[in-house]
This record gives structure tokens, sequence and C-alpha cells, in this order.
């Protein structure tokens, strides 16, 4: 896929069935309990319905893909950790022994790590997506080529492919990469206009001194590369990194394949908003799922529009939050088929007529 | 049980092991991951080690148990909603087809309906635990006396055991009651010292008029019965209703149980308030789910000193939130017991070192 063909392959990305979800609507309506009153579970039923094209959809597929790059930015010293961390997490994660991994064992959900390019590459059963083994440091050159940033968003739309092949409904789109938390905080500056020192967090636990390094540095690749804001490539592939390339091209992928996409934290809500700019669209298929206690989600949730439904102050990533929002549109989808309408719960007029026009106390 | 039955039982409830916890406080610190990048995962994994017993718990066993009860006060026209639905969404209940039944259903979780006090019995499978046949109206009497309050405590407690014999974990404490949200604000007002305006919410969906008027029956059953605030009983009897006071009593045994015990919306927190007063261990077994609409619920929240972790807007009551505060639970569990520690996950020592001090960034 070279850049042409992505334009053309996102130019006819489409909203979910309309139809569908006005039909899911009419449904809710229906249900035996005062309007509104199951709050976002009946708007992520309604959405649910239109991706999948089921008035009553049940949710029972889910799997987290986790995209997996080092970032060349560490050696201005952005992170303590060595950059061999990705690729040991990486292996642990195939063992179900990471925070999101060992989630998703006990629910039942399926895990594939795509090593889109970290430096040492990842065994099976991750699978080989590489670009290049780890990004150029932004501090001093660009990530990746304007082409390699293509070809990590087609790896992402490949990922969304075979997701879908494998039978999901819903994709958690998650990573692993050290360093991530500064190509993000990057792209997310670079696409609002907001200051790095607004969107710059501690990640896994900066120091001070390390807080205000990490923003220089960030402030630095900035005021070096002058990136173009309104184009979500110049800025991906000058201060992004592979990994959020390819989930970018994930939730693109997730329009074309009708799944639902759901966002972990930081990097990952920044990934959905570089798709959300190439394509609006995306955001008809997006769940948030926790609000991060990294300090830029805010504003990229902001930015996309979208509010996540748990506040557990977490900031793990690798797509752990992910695993929790499936539990919540499982429920949300569970509501919408299982509940009894007003008629089969057989509830009085007394009490239908009042409750519909919305007059009802209890 | 009578009242100093009562006073004798809350005196020996004690706190979560806390030896279990300060070892499943260790094994979080070794688990590979940043400190605190669980979020409240951890202290949730953390509090339910120390209930259950086990440093590495599993949470599989949930239920819910709805204590259903009619009130006198809507005599006062504060619901629109005939006093006929709380039997027949409890019989929906029985049969899967209420907003909470359905997804408890779906995720497996087990529903027992307790009828405390509903106008025409229920039939079974609901457990007959009934006191006496609705309240009476706060509005120019007490809604009961105050020996049968602490009978609806002492069904509330007895189900906590059911539940146990059962072999449950965690109990999602819900109800079900045409009128409760007014006697739930009475509560939360007498107890808090809360004017009415500031706890009083539109419940299934009053107009401004409707809404008005439930302020001042509320009011007015407070000014009438002056209502004793530190008094718990005082409360419930005189302006509480059968559903709120059997779910403090549940609240109290799940402490003696061991027992998790998960607060749905905003009856709910206002029970779990009432519990707490008469004993403060209940906080150490407490948890909250989510954010109910009804605008009362931060202030009950805010007098337990706890945080729900879910934010979907919802008001629909039953127990709904807390199916999916399991699932959180049950996740928080997951991390702490099938994640690797450091020396499993065999990360560099270049890592585990600065990670654990607490000043790495990713």
């Amino acid at each position: 896929m070279n850049e042409r063909e992505l334009r053309d392959y996102i130019a006819v990305l489409s909203p979910p069935d309309r139809r569908v979800m006005d039909d899911a609507r009419a449904r809710q309506a229906r249900l035996a309990k005062p309007p509104g009153s199951l709050g976002a579970l009946e708007d992520y039923a309604v959405a649910v319905a239109g991706i999948t094209g089921q008035v009553c959809p049940t949710l029972s597929q889910c799997g987290v893909a986790v995209f997996a790059a080092d970032n060349g930015v560490v050696a201005e010293g952005v992170s303590v950790t060595p950059v061999s961390v990705t690729w040991r997490q990486c292996v642990n994660m195939a063992r179900h022994k990471t925070g999101m991994s060992a989630l998703a064992h006990r629910f039942g959900d399926s895990v594939t790590v795509y090593d889109v390019g970290v430096e040492r590459p990842l065994p099976p059963p991750a699978v080989d997506v590489r670009i290049r083994a780890g990004t150029g440091n932004i501090a001093v050159e660009p990530a990746m080529t304007r082409s390699q940033a293509v070809d990590a968003i087609a790896a992402g739309i490949r990922a969304a492919r075979r997701a879908k092949e494998e039978g999901l409904q819903a994709l958690g789109i998650g990573e692993m990469g050290i360093g991530n938390t500064t190509t993000a905080a990057a792209v997310l500056s670079a696409l609002t206009g907001l200051p790095p020192e607004a969107v710059t967090g501690r990640g896994g636990g900066l120091t001070d001194a390390g807080l205000a390094r990490k923003k220089q540095v960030i402030a630095g690749a900035l005021a070096r590369h002058q990136v173009k804001p309104d184009d979500v490539l110049d800025v991906l592939h000058k201060v992004g990194g592979l990994d959020i390339a390819a989930m970018c091209g994930a939730f693109l992928g997730c329009c074309e394949q009708r799944l639902c996409a759901v966002a972990d934290g930081f990097i990952s809500v920044v990934a959905a908003l570089c798709a959300a700019r190439l394509c609006p669209v995306v955001s008809d298929y997006l769940f948030l799922s926790h609000v991060s206690r990294e300090i830029g989600y805010r504003a990229a949730a902001q930015a996309l529009g979208k509010e996540p439904c748990l506040a557990l102050g977490m900031r793990l990533g690798e797509g752990s939050g992910c695993v929790l929002m499936f539990r919540v549109l499982e429920a949300a989808c569970a509501a919408m088929s299982d509940m009894a309408t007003f008629e089969e719960a057989a509830i009085d007029d007394g009490y239908l007529a009042p409750i519909r026009n919305g007059q009802v106390g209890r």
C-alpha cells in the first residue's frame, strides 16, 4: 500500500448501518425501564448494533492486538527503562503473564502481538510485520520515512482484517514500546497545537527532572521538524512511532471490517486521534475504555469528542483497559438483547404511559 | 434478633485480615509493572485478599441480592409509577428479563430476590422475608416501628449468610421498590444534615413539578419526625424503607461472612452509609461500582469516603452496576494472581531497579 492507495482506502470507509441503529434505538425505547436509565450502555448497544449490523448483537468474541516497537528517542534519556524491556514484556505477553494478558486470559479474550519494529525481533507467536528495527531518534532525525509510516499503517489495517477472519467482533488496540509516551505526547501536541507541557506526563514514573527533560526533548523535536498539524502522515513519520502508526491503521481497519474498536490509554487514544483525523468515520466505530492517569489522556479524548467510562487511575498500557471495556460492551449488548420490552414485561399500562413520557419517579 | 442482639452482633464484626493484606501488598510490589500502574485494581486486589484471606484470590462466584419492598410515601405523588410495578419487575427479574438480571444471566452471576415487604407477596423463587406489606407513608407516620427496622436488618444479615452458604465470594446489593429514591433521599438528608434539595433527584424521570413536590414531602417528613441523625435505627424506622433497612443488614452481614460487598447506585450507597454508621468496619468490605445519575449519589459516596470506578450515567437500580463491578474485581484478582513477578518475568536488573524506585518513564 502506497500513500495514494491509503487515501483511496480511507475514502471509501463508511459509517455504521444507520437503519440498524434506528431499529436498535426503537427497541431501546420499548425496553421495560425508564428511558435513558441504562445511560451509556444504551448508546454503546446502539453503536454496536450499527457496527455489527445486528439490532440485538451478542458480543462474545473479543481480542486485543498489541503493536510493539522501539523508539530511538529513548537515547535522550526520556525513559530510564532499557529498550530491551519492550522485547521481554512482549514475550511475557504470549505467556499471559503481563497485566493485560493476564486479564485477557481470565476472560477468554485473544491476544495477538504484532512486531512492527522491536529492536530485537520478537519470536513467534508474535506476528512479524516489521518495518524497521526501532525508529530514529526524533530529537535529531525523523522517526521514520513517510513511506514507512504508510507501511506501518498498512500493517495495522491488515491486523484488523486478521481479527475479522479470526471471528472477533471487538478489537482492543494496545501497545508495548519503551519511550512511546514521549512520541505519543509529541504527536498529540503536533495534532492539537497544545504545548508539550500540557500533554507530557511521567510515563512509567519519571522524576521531576526526568519529566522536565522529556518535555524539553519533545519541544525540541517539534521545533526541529516543523511538522504540519493537518498532515497526519507528516506528524507520524517525523515525531511518531511505528506502534502508533500501526495502531492508527488498526483503528482505520476496524471501520472497513466493521469491528468495534476499543482504545486503551494514552498512546492508544493518540493513535485513535490520528485515525480520526485521517477519516472522521473512525469515531463511529470507536469506544474509549478508561481514563489513563497519563496527563495527556484527557486532551486526546477531548479532541476525539469521546468519553471513557472507567476511572481506575491505570497507566499500564498494553491494552489493559480494553479487556474491562469488552465486559461493558458485552453488558450493553446483553441488556439490549435480553431485557423484556414493556409488552413482554406486561407492565400495567398505568406504568407504561407515564414512564415513556419521562414523567416517572421511583 | 432484637436491638440488643443487633448491637452485640455489630460489636464483634472485625476488619479483613491485615496480615494477608500486607502479603498481598508485598506481592503487588513484586509484579512486573511500574508501581501503581494498575491503579485502583491494585487496591481492589489487596482488599479482596484481606476479605477472602487469600493473597492470590480468584473471584469466580458472584451474585446479586435484590431487596424488594413497597413504600407508603408513594401515596404523596412522589412517583407516578403505580406500586404494582415493584411486584411485576421482581417477577421479571426471576426470568432474567430486567436490566440487572439480563446482565447477571449473561455473566453467570446468581440473582436472589428477597421480598422484605412488597404490597402483594412475591411468588417463588423470591425468598419470603416479609416484615409487613409496604411501609407507612412517611409524610404522616413512621415508615415502620423501630423493631421492624431491626427485623429488616436481620433479614439482610441472613441474606448474606445464605450467599456465603451458596458459595458466593462477592455479593451485589440491589433493590426494587417504587418510591425508594424518596426514602433514600430522606435517610441521606437525615444522616448527613444535607438539605433535601441537595440530595433529592428525579428518580425514574420526574417533571420539575414532581421533583419540587418530592423535595417538599421529604422536608415535611424530616420536620415531622424529628429524626436523630446519630441514631441509624431512628432514621431508618421513621423515614426509611424495608428495602433500605434490609440492604443495610446485608452490608453488615458481608463483614461477618467475609464477602466482598458491592454497592450499586443511589439507594444502595445510602444503605451502605447506614451500615457504615452502625459499624465503620463495613467500609473495609465495601466496593462502590458506578456513579448513579441520581443527584444524591455523590453526597452518599463522599460520606462513605469511597470512590466508584464506573461512570456510565446509569440510574436503573436493581443492582445493575454490581454486575459490571464484579468483572472489575475479577480483573483485579486476575492481575494479582496471574501476572509474573519481576523475578518470573526475568526482566533485566537494569529495568528492575529503577522501576522499583519509581524513576522510570516509558
